[in-house]
């Protein structure tokens, strides 16, 4: 099976467009079986499916996204007599949240209250493609709309590690903040408001900057020299928890933020193995939408997070839906995929059962052998090439992957048999033709056990 | 939960685009549901799937359609610079079959042969949307490259078949006929070549149109008044069958339609119930690139057909693929759907085990009882909302279709207990708080039993 992507291959004109991917029926199933293991994970905590179109009205996704998500949000050309304008009316989506405000808008009583909703699916953004980087590729979001509580935080970072242990990803890490613990530290090191944001951009770059290249970064948006020393000593500290907890006590956003760092800590922690989740001060997760608890989840050897979350009370509102609190998060579920082992080895099974068609004057036969497999709850099939020869139909089955191989010709029909050969063995069975439908039955058993 | 489509309420801003549709839950589950069902009848058959993108390059989909066709394309604007432009470069696919006929070109060798796969999935027209009819629809699509067998072309119907069968839906009936059999058909009655495609369209029209009706329009396309009445009377008499065997006799090409009809009823005969499948002369299906058997499924009260299918020998080739012969079938999914029953008015249980947070003190409780529910193979949440009194919570376990609710205050905290309600009976159990993991796995097996 070729991979998708036709890595190792000259691109043709043949390929799909650049940054998509065909997935052919073995990278396609082990996609679709790691959905599934998801899917059943969130729908164990009460989250319910939603599924929106592909496309969206221009207006509701343009402006949401900052000029440099505009760019990269393809949009589509006006039919018929408007084609001609060159202008465009929809725009495939770009991100499922936009989607999620949209039917929070459009339905709002008739949903549950909380809404506590996954959406999985393909979005498509016009990024320059790259390893890992696709222009189609699947998002994987859980929300809920409409609580305020910390127990909706929590169940939604404890659903997306049960997706993870469940996908029996078992190496990673999450790192847990609050944007209050932020804003706390600008308080009580009295950054000035206007400096916030920028400081906080600056501080989320201390996984990859020097603590002193960060704090000149920190000069550079006008911060005291001091201040800034100061506040990445702090932050890189190895007992920076502990200070942070002793200096965030006189702020009020600050030890808000503690208190609901802590109830995570304590609410996760019977279900999250030990060692797995640390408080992380210094974790600022780039967007500015999070007014509560956030997180990030980060397996060795894989750049970036594998998933993130964070409450975003605001944001729907934001977004176009009305005014409701709102937790969530999203599993980078490619990144995930990339994580899984990979099948390419396994040779992939698509029959159970292969039929010869040796002479075409029992081809009924044959044909009606196969649906006899079926009937059995096993995967069967005739051969529908042209070759009258048993070693060619025989090679035909091996590449099926099939376990066994029904042969019907005229010695068969002679004998009232129809003969079933062990594809891995080569042994040969003589089965009754009226005793096979029980025959098939136990090579079914066999091959569910 | 409001239905999609949003029938019955003002259209608003916050309605997907027109033509397209929000799933929420009830409605994406029982489509989900469905789905399952087609695609393991046709793993069964050894048929694997295909996933390609949702947009192609502009040149792969544009001139395979029509001009009609074309016209119906969503067309993807170019990005960046060149969007000033106004030009398109990529369009949202139009049907599964150009795609396959890509991948077969792509990946040629590599695919295993026959390559029988299958599809599903969204295809996008821009066509004017109407009562079941969108712009934003799936297609199911099974076909066999690479195979002439009339085997390929039987085992595509019986695939079709089985899964409407699956679905429980067995109200329908299979009307074949073959192409070769329409093209003797123009042979014994001397119409010349250049008239036979539309002669061919104007006797499709036999269904809708009076017999009078159509030879007169068949006299508008050149034929002789005489012919035309002949050719009406043969294919609308109660014996046309016989008739038109009788008639094809002399022709070679006629000849061997027969032929290929009576092969694929004998095939299918033992699987396919008697009386569902009948050679249907004057069934001709409209587009012109069928090469050999043809078939349409139609159920009561339903228009237009719920699925087709026939063999297409050069279409791949003619839509950039490699010269290959092909059969397929289609699914008209949206219709099979609208056939089976409506779950609108059974409640959507989101939840087996409903926890109560009556008093915060104990919502570390709450949530790890919701935890050992799921650890318990069962659907558990709490609740998230911010009311403490029971009797709102149970009306939220009640709302969420819940079938148990766990009850935890301070008398169980003291009692050592958790009370369990059962919400259909009212009744009530006080658990021991060490033995719940096990009750709880005694309601698992009620629930799944």
């Amino acid at each position: 099976m070729p991979e998708s992507g036709n890595m190792g291959r000259m691109p043709t004109q043949f390929d799909p467009p650049s940054g998509t991917r065909d997935f052919l029926a073995a990278e396609f199933e082990q996609r679709e079986r790691a959905f599934a293991v998801i899917r059943s994970v969130f729908a164990s905590y009460g989250f319910e499916p939603l599924q929106t179109p592909a496309f969206e009205r221009l207006d509701v996704l343009l402006g949401k996204y900052g000029d440099d998500g505009d760019k990269l949000v393809f949009k589509i050309l006006r039919r018929g007599e408007h084609e001609v304008s060159g202008e465009a009316d929809l725009a495939l989506r770009y991100d499922l949240t936009v989607p999620l405000a949209r039917v929070a808008a459009a339905y709002g009583s008739q949903l549950p209250s909380p809404y506590k909703r996954y959406a999985m699916g393909p979005v498509w953004r016009a990024d320059r493609p790259g390893k890992g980087r696709y222009r189609e590729f699947v998002q994987c979001d859980l929300d809920t709309l409409g609580s305020r509580s910390v127990l909706a935080d929590a169940e939604a970072l404890c659903a997306q590690h049960d997706a993870l242990a469940g996908l029996g990803i078992e190496d990673f890490g999450i790192q847990l903040n609050s944007r209050r613990v932020l804003a706390g530290l600008l308080e009580v090191f009295g950054v000035a408001a206007d400096l916030g944001p920028g400081v906080l951009i600056t501080l989320d770059k201390l996984d990859k900057l020097s603590p002193a290249a960060v704090a000149a970064e920190l000069e550079g948006r006008g911060l005291a020299a001091e201040k800034a020393g100061e506040l990445v000593a702090v932050m890189t500290a190895t007992d920076a928890v502990d200070r942070i907890r002793v200096a965030l006590k006189p702020s009020e956003a600050g030890a808000a933020g503690l208190d609901e760092v802590d109830s995570v800590l304590s609410l996760v922690g019977p279900q999250v193995p030990a060692g797995r989740i640390a408080f992380t001060p210094r974790m600022v997760r780039g967007l500015s939408y999070y007014t509560g608890p956030i997180w990030e989840l980060t397996a060795p050897g894989v750049p970036g997070s594998i998933g993130s979350g964070g409450r975003y009370d605001h944001l729907i509102e934001q977004l176009g839906g009305p005014d409701m609190p709102a937790t969530g998060s999203s599993l980078g579920i490619e990144r995930i995929l990339s994580l899984l082992p990979d099948n390419a080895g396994t040779p992939h099974r698509r029959l159970d059962v292969a039929v010869t068609v040796i002479d075409a004057a029992y081809a009924p036969q044959s044909f009606g052998y196969a649906s006899a497999a079926r009937a059995a709850g096993l995967r069967g099939s005739v051969y529908l090439g042209t070759s009258g020869k048993l070693g060619r139909q025989l090679r035909w089955a091996s590449d099926q992957g099939a376990r066994w191989c029904l042969i019907y010709g005229s010695a068969e029909d002679d004998a009232g048999t129809v003969t079933v050969r062990d594809m891995d063995s080569g042994e040969q069975a003589a089965v009754p033709a009226g005793e096979l439908g029980e025959y098939l039955a136990g090579l079914a058993r066999l091959a569910a056990g």
